[in-house]
């Protein structure tokens, strides 16, 4: 966090900064909303979870303050990227803009006393809904009907975003959006075979024969996991997260890179080149997810396999990703594990996955040693 | 050829697989316009500079005739991409399905004595020239006038494709495109200090500071400095030649992995991390482009430098992307050289860059010993 508090506050406008280079130098000013909003999120939710610091919480409102001026359009639809100044750049056609908007908002809301940010919140979460069979609107190339298919990434960050949410929605509401989101993530996604999470599936969750439907994401379905681990946990079902395990271990079987180690970024599940060049390279979000993921699922099965994996990813992410001289961790390494880029934040990488990461695997790990 | 004269043919529907692993099998059906349309051309420029095979002529023609039937929307407008059998899958969003659509229809017009088909590039080309400042249409993200910028790739295209489509067009159009052309990729896109072809500028030529306006695409501006010494050559323009291969030098300059050897892919022109995660690949493309430009260059401008570049760029490219025990040439390798994905033909590669930049190497060659 101090290399996040220091490098990327706008003094002068507002927000964050997030195109930092490995030293903390700004090398881009454009604002990502996205980014702008997963840190306003990590702020207040540190100033929840951890400790109530006034340079977090001003830091949050600035962040808060500056998207809730610029970052939607007039029908409340949250831009995709805005100037320094807060001019919009990029039009509202990711629907993931929204998704940590409503997260942001819901939880700067609490921590700052501010049911209006809470009234946003809900209001972002609500139109998520409404959108969420055709997410990408008159943006989307897909020619309609020839070949439907559903993406993982909305149902995933459902159930996520709606347990963070669960205060401000009805009870009920949360029962049956989490149910459909985990019937999503545990029997629709997962390839029936291989039992790993696909990226694309048919309307009625077959596998289809494409780039697209071919596509595995290692990290997002593991990723995913957690998010239903997080929701077992709530709800007392055991049963719920050793499944939830099972696609974490089948998915880190097929994806670790036996040579050199590391979770790969893309593969093809019938072993076909992928079309992503960056296939093979070693992403810091996926190496924290996957220690989350572990870290959960010993927690909750007591199963040795997630701590043999657990030990083994730990020793390639500690060694490789955290930046010794500078702070924080480097984002992106190539098959060798080597950096690839120096960046500590570009218009994906912001402050997000690494202290959201470390603070649930502290806490898991009070939690066993107590 | 005989890879793609083997292995591409789709005999039941005609048109081509494009998606080629190693040994020729196909692991993917759908039809890229962009590079069906590819494949019909060099096939049909084959037939009129090489051999008039009736092999090439009858391949040709199965993709011209899936083309004609399928590629188009009701507009007129060339799809991205079709399923095998030929329902369009993609959108029209891209304006380079149209340009190689133009190019293909016109060479296979020629050498097929097939008039309807050099109406239809005909037509094609007029489109292209209405679209073209506003190539992605209805699919633009960018929100209006916050930031515009002028895209490198369709000026660059024009400089080739006018003179492709030269006997169609009257002699004042030609001249008045291609100048207009030629003063686009040779005064307004090189950066004013460092003499490079920038991906992105503002209206006016300036540097925008932005992830898009720092890109740089090596390949992209050496390829473009051939089209213009192909220009210069057709009007005995040898001033106009040199300032081309110039801008080749300084490319390299700069472009050449000084480590580990061959051109990178993606690079910022401040020297920034790049937004694109496959930034240091070594691309067949970008190699033999590269070639084709410093042999022309030389033979135009007869610079030792040219010479000196041409071999360097000869044995890292020769030592490294043929593939000799299958044929063809790996597409992409990883910084160090090493094949990355083992394919011969994707989403992205078909048949067109080799065998296109091997025959304009073998004729300078033959014109030099001449």
């Amino acid at each position: 966090m101090p290399f996040w508090v220091r490098h990327s506050p706008d003094r002068e406008y507002g927000g964050y900064f997030t195109c930092l280079d490995r030293d903390g130098r700004v090398y881009d000013t454009d604002k990502f909303v996205w980014l702008q909003a997963r840190q306003v999120w990590t702020l207040s939710m540190l100033c929840d979870r951890v400790e109530r610091k006034a340079e977090w919480l001003d830091l949050a409102r600035s962040g808060a303050d500056f998207l809730r001026k610029h970052g939607r359009d007039s029908e409340g639809k949250w831009y995709f990227s805005l100037t320094r100044e807060g001019k919009p750049l990029v039009q509202p056609y990711n629907i993931f803009s929204d998704c940590f908007a409503a997260m942001a908002f819901n939880r700067y809301g609490i921590v700052a006393g501010d049911p209006e940010a809470r009234k946003l919140a809900l209001a972002t979460y609500e139109a998520i809904l409404r959108r969420q069979d055709n997410p990408k609107g008159a943006y989307s190339k897909a020619y309609p009907s020839t070949r439907p298919m559903r993406n993982f990434a909305l149902p995933m960050i459902l159930c996520n975003l709606t347990l963070e949410l669960a205060g401000l929605l009805p009870e009920r509401q949360v029962r049956e959006i989490t149910d459909s989101a985990v019937h999503e993530v545990m029997e629709v996604f997962p390839d029936p075979e291989k039992g790993i999470i696909r990226e694309n599936v048919g309307p009625d969750g077959g596998t289809v024969d494409s780039f697209e439907g071919r596509l595995l994401n290692p990290g997002h379905g593991i990723e995913a996991a957690w998010f239903v681990m997080d929701i077992a946990r709530e709800r007392g079902e055991r049963e719920l997260a050793g499944r939830a395990l099972d696609i974490v271990l089948r998915t880190l079987d097929l994806a670790w890179d036996k040579e050199y180690g590391g979770i790969y970024y893309f593969l093809d599940i019938k072993g076909n080149p992928p079309q992503q060049l960056e296939w093979d390279q070693k992403l810091w979000w996926v190496h924290m997810e996957t220690l989350v993921a572990l870290a959960l699922g010993y927690r909750l099965t007591g199963r040795p396999a997630a701590l043999t994996w657990f030990d083994r990813v730990h020793e390639y992410t500690w060694s490789r990703f955290p930046d010794r001289s500078h702070g924080e961790w480097f984002g992106y390494l190539n098959r060798r594990g080597d950096p690839l880029l120096y960046l500590k934040g570009g218009k994906w990488k912001g402050c997000f996955h690494v202290p959201r990461g470390l603070l649930k695997c502290a806490s898991i790990f009070s939690e066993l040693k107590g």
